[in-house]
């Protein structure tokens, strides 16, 4: 829960999306997260609880308990582990079932690069017409079909984010109207500025900003993940803390080239 | 858990492989579903247990508590939300820090179909001098990858096992001690007979009857997954039942393409 | 060779990209295109001309000649038949081999769907100081990386173009200097329009241009490819003419749905 | 040419398959390659010619060019630049209109590390019953799809090949007739060795040989490819010679590891 002194004009806080470890957590211990988030954060902003399991029934469970354990909007990753047989009625109907019976929006999450599965767009333009269903965080990277969704749910009022800071200008500029970003972390001002530039139409400024954030959003994200984040979260003064296992801290070597991304461009 | 009236001279059944659903049930349905499988089946025969979680904590605990409730052995699945960080020396500290833990056998699971990861060539042999890991399940496919697996563990009493039955007789012809076959929920006494009249050099039958597998392995696995493995089951004497969602039940016409694999080489 | 008539303003042709055919035509087919094209086209426009080969010598021999017959700039494919073998060090040997010996600038072509092959950032940083290498087409769609690229070549005069259509706005938004689209073929003054609003910075009237061509420029390449934009530039009142075997012409099915990502989007 | 002094009980060779360095040579150095190894080689064996291009009618030419300079047998690798476009009509069209033409028989050559394609299983099904297709040579390494192939072929005299030595006692295992193994260019010998101990049902020696020879056959093709095998042809009598670019000499550290390959299995 970096951020969480809201140093940055965030809009609010994503809790357990990819970089929040939830794989790791026990069922319990996901609650109890968003329970102690919410109570930590200010009452203004917003809480995003990724509420994503494999099974309908599960996902189901876990929404209404984040709900009432606090949460404004489930993030819900797609199921994965049977990617083969994830086809878009089985989306659809899984989809539609979380959004059915959740006491709050819904917000789609496509990662492709954790789950191996890249939503199709023809689900997404479904999905968007589901009156619980008000977004996406879209990770994958591929504007073209980030511009698609957009193109394709504009009479819905559904909001397409980008999921990382990499491509957060480029998204503006089609359309998206936010993101939900891992760099964030570390560099919370920066990210909320670019928003601001993109929002008021200042796209030079805008593109030399996004520019600089690149390399140091690779390295926390693609390049070398959590354990990434953290080690640079607790070099500009956040907690980063230490990873559970079988994720392992960076190597100096590693440690050495992170480093250089942020050194770099600027930012250390 | 199928053929738990043994029907087929089966040396033991594997509970929570991918085709138990295991990522739809809790941990408490899943020691239950242990624990009820062992008082159900006879008593000399093996009870592997799938018991992978994503984290190495919760692996351990799993582990010991399968132990606990009755498993021989325990099935590892490499943990594959965070790939991109799997490194080998990830894996090793895994697949380690839960071998030591455990009270029973440790058998590694490789199943990149699912997991989108390949348990490195290297990483296995390294692992396969722990004392406590006794070999692999590879659903891989790649008889390459088995063959040198085999070639490079050969000091060590480590358990080459195919992890379906498509490349059965191939892994035996390579060396291959075993296998952990999905068909076998529905023709256990053919794959029991393929192994038979590969251990006992009569290649030419052994071909015969594996070609005439071919086709319904990969209809009950990569082709239908689960959906078909249970459909086919209740065709062939077993109980299927029906899939938790999000899997979907086969369409009509899946249904009858899933038939024709079977009629088709005489199995129906 | 479409667009000859010039009825939009783009600044010139890139004859014998991937859409041009080229690997269905002979050594000396290749060379007439380029001075035919040359002959017919206006004096003040850019010809660009692929000279890409599998090898060193033979891309350099096409390069020279392609120059001969009336080339401005060759754009040079990355070798991909060993793609495993194609490290950085033996792309940076052909490309700086060819920019050696070829009397015009090269520009560098990346287009992973056809080659899967993805031209590492590191080496386009390293081959932007060649003086000879003037820029890269990247068709790959990913706009961090372009944004990097873009980022990590500011030093030099290094011009990177968008690929494709559907990704135009959003390469212009983080500094591509233009784009060499197979849309263009058949929607040449609308790609030319957006353009020129990036340029001028009308985002917001470039992004509803954006949009509308995202769904035609995805129908004309990675849906149906040439047959794709053949059979559009026939509708659109250019000659797009049989393809070669072994590509067919789309079914009538396929051509309906061409269709309707045109009329849906008002471009027919 | 290695191999051409016969010093292994080989049947015949193959010219311009992926290691014949194919794609560097202009059509007139690959019918060149093809007529004098016709004059160099025994009469009684049999010369395999890859006259595989992009181009149906290319092929074609290449095909009866390379029969009337000495080739029995034509060996077709799939077309594969615009493999987005390469459905099962495609090149169902590709392979028939070859066959027809061809006054040689012809083998179908599938390579799917190299053209990023695998030909469908029903394709080839559907191919084996042109009277002009009398084979397959598949370099895929898929066991399960080789015992299928021979499977669904049966009632043809359809030769299915082994494209690699790393699975070729599988391959023969399920019913394969034969191999086309790069490693037969460095270890002729053994592989003949092999295949001999396969067809006369000694299968425990084979197994033995078989896993001795896995990493030599990695090393001289996935791993290090065409550098990596024409080095090994140096060491063990052959004449391997230098690459042409942009394919690369090995670096020392490579050529140690290379060799490792080979004296851990008792080769050198």
């Amino acid at each position: 829960m970096p951020g969480i002194r809201a140093r940055s004009p965030v809009r609010g806080f994503v809790i357990q999306g990819s970089n929040g470890e939830f794989p790791f957590l026990t069922s319990s211990e996901r609650l109890e997260v968003v329970s102690r988030v919410r109570q930590a954060m200010p009452k203004d902003k917003l809480l995003v609880a990724g509420s994503g399991c494999e099974s309908t029934q599960a996902t189901v469970e876990m929404t209404v308990s984040m709900a009432q354990v606090g949460a404004d909007v489930a993030m819900v990753l797609t199921p994965c582990y049977y990617r083969g047989r994830m086809s878009s009625a089985a989306l659809i109907h899984h989809y539609t079932k979380v959004a059915d019976l959740s006491p709050i929006p819904v917000v789609l999450y496509n990662v492709p690069a954790n789950t191996g599965l890249d939503l199709p767009v023809d689900t997404v333009v479904t999905l968007s017409q589901h009156p619980n269903i008000i977004g996406i965080k879209d990770s994958g990277g591929d504007v073209t079909r980030i511009g698609l969704m957009i193109h394709k749910t504009r009479r819905q009022d559904f909001q397409v984010l980008a999921g990382s800071a990499g491509f957060l200008l480029a998204s503006y500029a089609v359309g998206a109207v936010g993101g939900v970003c891992a760099l964030a972390n570390v560099l919370g001002a920066q990210v909320c500025q670019l928003e601001r530039l993109c929002l008021t139409g200042q796209w030079e400024d805008a593109q030399k900003l996004q520019l600089r954030l690149i390399e140091p959003n690779t390295a926390v994200t693609r390049r070398f993940g959590i354990p990434g984040l953290k080690k640079a979260m607790d070099w500009l003064g956040y907690y980063g803390g230490p990873c559970r296992a079988p994720l392992q801290e960076l190597s100096p070597e590693e440690e050495e080239e992170l480093r250089l991304h942020f050194t770099n461009n600027g930012w250390l």
